[in-house]
């Protein structure tokens, strides 16, 4: 974490995309943690916050198109489209049934570069299956920038497919940073005390 | 329509967002115009533009939230949202199975009002689908902003639901517009031009 993005962090928390208690995930996992980042569609600030941390990762490259992973990162491909001038394109989930029949909207050229957004990533694979529909139109994926790596496995899947994650922090560098939030509740920061040190 | 569009209309003609020839609609009815205006994601301007012309028309009003109908209008909601700094909520048009349940995304309180956006009317049952989702949790809705009024009933349509609605300009006034394009083809002049007179 080479930025200083613990005031984005304290955000996070302030607004609630980041709880904690006992959750139960998609996958049916039990869970200390729940990070819904939808919830800054409602904090403009905090969108641009995040989409600026996101894009501090790979502003070193140029991109011909950006396409955020549907649908929690639109708003933020969105918002690095119109602050960058890069084109956005967009994965449908499901193939439409009339019109234009295409997985990926937008207007696009075979062999330009396409980076992908996304706010956190778990094992990637949403990920990937974006960026095969990407590149199954012709558009060349290298990189993808997410705000929260989680450490479990998604970076290694990326580069198994030759993807390079670029991640402004890990779930463990949020956790530590949220150690040292004074707003935080007593009981939520006794369950990133236990959390930091199951992980350790 | 009293803003000069005449740009705007210009670059969604050029950009492809406004075709002519023959096509079928969602509905299966034939039409002579195909107007996709996810394409505007493409052209950070023409997005801004776009989202600039459908906030002039409600700018003389205050607004809690923001939504736009799902999906097309989803990166103009996000770019009006973060040039106003309006919080947005987004509409599911699934219930999700997992997490917390619910329609409306984001955050808001009981009694807040709330604009919905769209790029285009016709009948308006999109808009009331999205309109009676944001109501039942407590969202107050009476404006409508729009960029193109096909004048297909939508407007009544809205009005019998007490909904008030916004458009920049008129399908009519936009052809009218076009017709005064030097860029446009041959061919898709003569069919602007019968449809105008069939709509005369």
């Amino acid at each position: 974490m080479t930025m200083n993005y613990k005031p984005l962090i304290y955000s996070l928390y302030d607004i609630g995309a980041v709880k904690f208690g006992d959750f139960t995930l998609k996958n049916g996992q039990q869970s200390k943690i729940y990070i819904d980042l939808r919830l800054i569609m409602s904090y403009p600030d905090v969108l641009r916050a995040v989409s600026e941390a996101i894009w501090q990762q790979v502003n070193a490259f140029e991109f011909d198109r950006i396409c955020g992973v549907p649908y929690t990162a639109l708003p933020v491909a969105t918002c690095i489209s119109l602050q960058q001038n890069i084109p956005m394109v967009m994965r449908r989930k499901e193939p439409k049934l009339h019109g234009t029949r295409q997985q990926i909207e937008g207007a696009y050229e075979i062999g330009q570069s396409c980076l992908i957004v996304e706010d956190i990533i778990t094992s990637g694979s949403s990920i990937i299956e974006t960026a095969n529909d990407l590149e199954i139109v012709g558009l060349k994926i290298r990189d993808v920038a997410v705000l929260i790596n989680r450490e479990e496995g998604g970076k290694e899947n990326l580069h198994q497919h030759h993807y390079r994650l670029n991640a402004a922090f890990t779930l463990k560098e949020m956790l530590n940073t949220l150690m040292l939030h004074e707003k935080m509740a007593q009981t939520d920061h006794h369950i990133v005390n236990s959390l930091l040190h199951e992980t350790a």
